[in-house]
Parts: C-alpha cells; structure tokens; sequence
C-alpha cells in the first residue's frame, strides 16, 4: 500500500567523538523516506527545501523510489539546517546551530496524485502542520503514526495534544514520553498516554530498545549490542520509516504484525547509526536486512515450556 | 545438584521516594540464596553475622530450605550495616553508612558437608575471600558464578584479576564492565573481559534489562516494564540467585539453558524490587513465577519467517 511521510528535509553537520561532517543530506522525512523504501515500492513525499538544495541528494531519493512530487523547492529561500555535536557517551547530544529556513512558512500541500495514500506518516514537524497535513486528506488513512519532540511539548503542547487525538500511533523517546505524561514509570507514562488518544504508543529507548504499547499488552524489541555507535543522527526516524515502511508493505496493522514491524525499524536503526548520516541506509543489499533480522531472533529467543 | 553460595548477610537501612526501613534483613548472600530456593532444594550457605543477628532472621533462610550450618555467628561483634538512599529516578543512591564489622575479618570456612556442591555462587565480597573459598574446596564445582562491584576494581584490581581467571561465569553491571575494560561499548568491554578468564559475562541494565555473552554469541533479557520500582536493594543478587538456581536445579550448564536462567533471574529480580528489602521474594506462589515467565515470554516473543 502507498505510504505518505510528511517532514524535513535538510542539511545537517554532525559533530561525533569518531569525526565531523559538512553539511550533509539529513531531516526526518529523507530518513523515513529511504527506510521506507525497503519494504514498500510506493513512497511519496511531502517537504519542503530551498534553492540550495542540490538536485544530487533528490536524485538520490528519486532512485530509491521515493515519490518527490509533493517536494516544494523555493529558489530563493535556504534549507532547514541542523548542527550538534555528541557527547562521548553518544547518548546526549548538543545543537550548535538550528536555522529554520524554509520550514518557518511550511504550507504542506498534498498533490492530488497522493490522495489515496493509506498510511501516513507524520515526521517531526510542529503539530498544527501535522494536523493540517490530516486535515487536507480527502480520506482517513488507514493508519497515521506521528512522530513528535520535546520541543513541541514546551512550545506548542495544546496544539500537540489536539493532534494527538487524530493519530493511531505516537512515536517518542523516553524523555519524551515522561514530559508529556508528567510520569517517571514508562508503564504509568504509557497509560496516561494512550488517554491522550493514539491507540498505541511506541517509547524508544535508544541503546536500550524500544516498547510498543496497546491497551495493556506490551512488546518489547531491543536494540542491536553494537560494537560502536558511530553517529546516532537520524536512528529513530529511520526506525519509524523500517516500522511504517513494513506495515504499509505488508497491509496488516494487527498488533502482531505491529511487533514485526517494530523489529524490522530496529533493525533499520542499527544500519543507520554505523555511519554518518545516511550513508549506510542508501547502499543496503537485501539480505544484509535478513541477516541483521537474524541477529535480532538470535538476540532474544528462548525456549521456555511452562507446566 | 547443591549450591554454595558465600557472601553476605546483613543489615541494611534502605530510603526510597516511597518510605524508608529500620534495620531489616539484607546482604548478598540473604537475597541469592532466597532467591535459589524457588529452584533446588539443596542451597548451602557460607556467611558472617554478629551477636545482634536475630535468631528468627536465621529461621526464615532455614524455613525457605537454606543449610546455615555454614554461617558464623561471632557473638561478641556486631553484623555488617549497610544504609542507602535512592534518588527519585531510583537508578542510582547514596550510601550513607557504611560498617564492615563482621566482614572486615571474614574467614570463609567450608563445613565439610558442603563439599560435594557442584555450583558455587561467589556473592560480592572482596576478590581474595573469593579465591579463597575456590582455594578451599577440594573438587572443583561444574560451575563457578562470581559478582563483584566497582568498589574492588578500585581498590583491589590485582586481586580481582586473580580471581577472574578461576570463575566460569562473571555477574556485573554495565557501569562496572566500562570500569573494568576501558571499554564504553558493551560488546567490546565484553570481550575484553572475556579475555580475562570467564567464559560466560552477564551485564546488568537495571531497568534496562540483561545482557549475557559467550564468545561471539549474545542473548539478551529485558527487565519487565513495572508500574514501581519500589526499592531496587538487592535486585542483582536475587537476579543471580535466579540464574545460578535455575542452572543447578536443571542441571544443565549449556547456553540454551543458561538463557533461560537469565529468564528465570529477571523474573525473580523484578520481584525483588517490588517491596523492600526481601519482602517479596519470602512469600512468592509457585504460579506467581510462572505468570510472571509468561509475561516475560509474551514481552518478547514475535513470529519472523525469513526466506
């Protein structure tokens, strides 16, 4: 089934302990996008860049069958532009410079061609975008995951709240998680949460893995141990588009095949933080895929018989 | 098959956000022996108490089936006195008090009778009360656990160098394994620490789960997500106690087995924390186990058929 992502699409400069890089290809929705396309051939975009913006990084994106029609290029305007820098234990991270550009104006315009989209997926963007994205769709998707931040928590928390009723999945850290709900106990967290209105609610962990919550069940997915982590940016997006990219290929949203999907993120996720950028996500051979997927049963299987 | 489990017993004196204790019933050895009695009936207790120990303390370890003919009780010293407080994210405490007592003269003396016990629990203590206790059995047992902490790695390194290249298994946490191998990366700190003699390493992750490497081989437990974490004391050595139990019960050292004993010690750990001190894991139904597996079974498991 056809996927829409909605989000950035952006120069950033990073900053590790292991080196640093000019600008480079970045922003949620080129994460997403590209994931994505590993499990579902019909990827369309919705983003905006500017003039400087180079036509290489779209072809990039073109030639892993992401639909760029909905990309609005505005000449005389500059990309959204993202600087940090890591800490040694590359789990905190520090912004040098954040430049909105063209993001600060954002009308996202949903091209006729898109209209039938049945899974949307809305990348970190502010919520009354985000609303307006669902807004503009003739027809419900049949599944909307949001991904949001804590920025939007601080700055625009009654318009995130209002467009959280709209979604069926939310997508945040643990941080995250504990600022919207005001709660340290990620399972209190997660019912307070899903109050709020999306039926399940995804708690990335980073290092640590992540948990899908519906109802009462919970599955949890650990993330890959890894010899090094070599540039944490862009891992939980990609993470969300290997988790959206598998549901809208495989057209099952049941909550088994929901665990599925958050296994093939995570394992998108491990690719993307062993080099900089999105180096290691556009030159995956399929059965690198499979292979990491393995390493992920491995990981965690037992055998139990209870009497 | 029977264990021998050394280690300590004692008092602590726990605060946490939800209350705070007098003296109650603590030390290493207290935790992992109660917790290796859900396992094999056959647990034999090496330890050190002073006159102010309450005989009834002693007959809760005897009514669970623990052998105390192993347990000294100096009657003219007092018995070692740990006190803590937890911070309210309930990941790391202060240690307010502590009085080695007993423990500064230790000498582990094995009853004769406990010289058939085939699995040893090396609780945390110093490195050479360690290697002592290994130096003083005449047969060396199938398996050989040990704990220790980043205490003894300050303080004793040599000693712990030692006594690392005598054990089978070593049970520390990911903080103690970067301490010990100078390695940030679990999967590089474990090889290096496999290198120094165990051939078995389990990290400890707290809430975060475990991790247990054999050569190039992984599994990974996670913790159960809990509602509360009431008070952690004691959650690793009731983890080891699980794990050491369930492998001398099953007799069966191999690491599909060694997996589920990891299995069977998170289980008993996310007990453990459930109430203070060994409130919990004194009074545990044999079907609460057993539920509390299936969630740990349910927590995980996902069905992937690769081609």
């Amino acid at each position: 089934m056809s996927l829409l992502v909605i989000g950035s699409v952006a120069f950033d400069a990073i900053e590790t302990p292991f080196g640093k890089t000019d600008k480079i290809i970045g922003g949620a929705a080129t994460y997403i996008s590209l994931a994505a396309t590993y499990f579902t051939k019909q990827v369309n975009l919705v983003a905006v860049v500017g003039g400087d913006f180079p036509q290489t990084k779209i072809d990039i994106l073109n030639e892993h069958g992401v639909n760029t029609s909905g990309l609005q290029i505005k000449k005389d305007e500059k990309s959204f532009f993202w600087s940090g820098k890591y800490h040694n234990d590359m789990n905190s991270r520090d912004t040098l410079v954040t430049e909105l550009n063209v993001l600060g104006t954002f009308d996202p315009v949903i091209p006729e061609t898109y209209q039938d989209c049945q899974y949307l997926m809305l990348g970190n963007l502010s919520p009354s975008v985000q609303s307006t994205v669902i807004g503009r769709l003739k027809n419900r998707p049949k599944l909307i995951v949001m991904d949001t931040m804590n920025f939007w928590m601080q700055i625009a928390l009654d318009d995130l709240k209002k467009t959280l009723t709209l979604v069926d999945v939310l997508s945040i850290n643990d941080e995250e998680a504990r600022q919207l709900s005001g709660e340290y106990s990620l399972v209190k967290a997660s019912r307070k949460i899903l109050d709020m209105g999306p039926k399940f609610l995804i708690i990335k962990k980073g290092e640590h893995g992540a948990l899908l919550f519906h109802g009462r069940e919970v599955f949890f997915a650990p993330a890959l141990p890894l010899e090094e982590v070599f540039d944490p940016t862009g891992a939980g997006d990609t993470f969300a588009g290997g988790f959206i990219g598998y549901l809208a290929g495989t057209n099952d949203i049941s909550f088994d095949n929901m665990k599925r999907a958050v296994i093939y993120g995570s394992a998108m996720a491990s690719f993307c933080v062993e080099k900089f950028g999105t180096e290691r996500i556009v030159n995956l051979a399929s059965h690198e895929l499979d292979d990491r997927v393995q390493d992920f049963i491995d990981l965690v299987q037992f055998q139990i018989s209870l009497a």
